[in-house]
């Protein structure tokens, strides 16, 4: 019983952090339920029964196999759901009675053939990568559609009227969750890659900011920022996967807010891109935040300033970039910001050259060496992100 | 015409790149085709129309939406259909009868709210992480199963016959899809896995080779290494997504070669995060192999023969490693690299120590110090990924 109490309430966390994470989740559990309910009035409601009949299950199908979180995500399967349907329809029916014509007992092994050939094919077709990312959902419909009608005009006399009232409760159960995933509290594709890239770049100067201070000041006794500050670009590392579906998603979105149609969204992967090499060389710096290594102090502390300059003008150009996405305007602050650590590098490299390392111990030397060259080019990085920006 | 062309051209090298690329992709659509055929005898053959008539179309359904090119996803989603339908098909029906119970005034009412209620509930529970991972299919069938039940329920009398009609159609095209892809050429999803992590660490040895061939013998003029080698590395960084699906699917695989039912599959999923950290360590390095950054040759030949040294040494350790994972033996070659390695690391460390530093310009020294420094994290990575091997 304890256990299973202890179960019970790690569930119950488990759904409030889900929930918390992100409210719109539970916005959009209640949008799922209210458009499955929607749907089932077709069976609920007699005259549209009188119409429909059990054929409006497919609208409840399409509902519960359509509806995505993202209204870009719920767009791209409705129309590769719609497109793909009237695509199979067709050809199966072009089947159909040309199995007819070539007689009634050739017909089942033509119809075969067919299945397998087309299922096969496009089996195959949803391998290839550029089909994968846009069509992948309607490969698989048109399978499902071109065996169902093939099937079925072995059997379903009257096959016209039986696929167009299916084509029909499809549309219904589309359009359905189109209207519902536009209208009702939307969740946009497009907003969510935007916000994405927007924060990705103010963790990376949240982490620039956080090292300076780890790095240089701990010694004086300031307190350390927090693990959440310096580990937050670990979530950029893996964010490819997800800002190219969103980017995916948002190539079906209409205008909405501030973006237009057509609004340059592979942009922001690059961008994105370009941030991920970033966070790769803060992996790299990370590791020597660690106090085990032992590093000459008073070297340190002759890189320090122009290191520490370096580091606090890259973030504020990062966070100025970063709230220039968010604004859509041009990056004016990051571009002086930009200037001020360009000069900081060369401070910094001037301040590497005329240091003496008479006395010093190379071993204790080397580390602060490979952060500051590690900094310039993580900051030659951020240089590249702003003219990708602008 | 000529566009098109080229456009039909294209699309042909796309099939044959990503037949080549995976070869099983080609067998998988034959399986594909042949699956789908097969149930569809349903309704070709006479005697088995008669007896599963139109709901033989839930057996295609089930093969299409089902049927996966790894054997653990397809076992891993009939499992979910198998047991969601169940579930939701029991839990509908006791809703149904509740709702008879309470009058057939409210009965539409009843239902529906239930309908609303438990489609919204488990949208939600789609989103928490842990259920997303594994059953995130089990939770859509779940809906679909129970809002079909409910919404039938007002409808079809004798719902139990038909219930069990469906959940018969349903279990043969489940079994189809199980059988065809456990004993059809099998592709499964714990040797894709396998040997994904061993291909990833061999691209790690591969580039360590590479670099130091390209860092510290071009100048003498041998060949470069091909950019296919160096830049193999790149595919690790971003292979945390599949190779965590891999390990979910495989989960649900049977004994399989020489994997036993509930082989330690997390465990590649550690090593994999190993080999991904260091190759974030192997990104920092690449940006170093650029001519444009000036380096003195003199400071670079006095640690030249140590970095050399540690470049092999913790080449062949990963490569010993890999193969060790490849054939499931203990890596003893490796571990006799790693005591070799570490030496290295102890000489070149020396090497820095020692070299007087008098008359080199600072500038010039620091990209060999940091590829050195990097190196020597990147090679403590591969002592992890031993240790977790091992």
């Amino acid at each position: 019983a304890e256990k299973s109490k202890s179960k019970f309430l790690n569930f119950m966390s488990d759904i409030m952090k889900t929930a918390q994470a992100d409210p719109r989740r539970v916005i959009h559990s209640l949008k799922a339920g209210l458009a499955i309910t929607l749907v089932s009035l077709l069976y609920f409601i007699c005259p549209l029964y009188g119409i429909f009949g059990v054929e409006a299950i497919w609208a409840l199908l399409t509902v519960v196999l359509v509806f995505e979180f993202t209204a870009g995500a719920t767009l791209s399967k409705c129309m590769n759901r719609g497109v793909a349907t009237l695509l199979a329809g067709a050809l199966g029916l072009e089947g159909v009675i040309l199995a007819q014509r070539l007689g009634n007992k050739v017909k089942p092994f033509v119809l075969g053939t067919l299945v397998f050939i087309l299922a096969a094919g496009s089996t195959f077709c949803r391998f290839i990568p550029r089909i994968k990312a846009r069509y992948d959902y309607g490969a698989m419909i048109f399978i499902l559609t071109f065996s169902l009608v093939a099937v079925s005009g072995q059997r379903v006399d009257g096959i016209f009227d039986f696929a167009c009232q299916r084509v029909f409760t499809i549309l219904i159960g589309g359009a359905t969750c189109v209207v519902i995933s536009l209208f009702v509290c939307p969740v946009w594709a497009g907003q969510d890659l935007h916000n994405l890239i927007a924060s990705n770049l103010e963790k990376l100067a949240n982490f620039l900011q956080g090292f300076e201070c780890a790095y240089f000041e701990c010694s004086e006794g300031k307190d350390n920022p927090q693990k959440s500050v310096l580990e937050g670009y670990k979530s950029v590392l893996n964010s490819k996967a997800s800002e190219e579906s969103l980017a995916n998603f948002a190539w079906w979105e209409p205008a909405h807010g501030r973006f237009r149609l057509f609004h340059p969204w592979t942009h922001y992967v690059k961008i994105g891109a370009l941030a991920r090499q970033c966070s790769y060389k803060f992996e790299t710096l990370h590791r020597y935040l660690t106090p085990e290594i032992h590093v000459s102090l008073e070297f340190k502390g002759k890189v320090q300033e122009p290191c520490k300059k370096l580091c606090w003008e890259a973030s504020q150009a990062l966070k100025a970039l970063s709230s220039s996405i968010r604004t859509m305007t041009e990056p004016c602050d990051a571009k002086r910001h930009l200037e001020n650590f360009k000069n900081a590098i060369k401070d910094l490299k001037l301040a590497l050259e005329t240091t003496s390392l008479e006395g010093e111990e190379l071993m204790a030397v080397i580390p602060v060496v490979t952060v500051a060259s590690i900094l310039i080019e993580a900051t030659k990085c951020v240089e590249k992100i702003h003219d990708s920006v602008s």
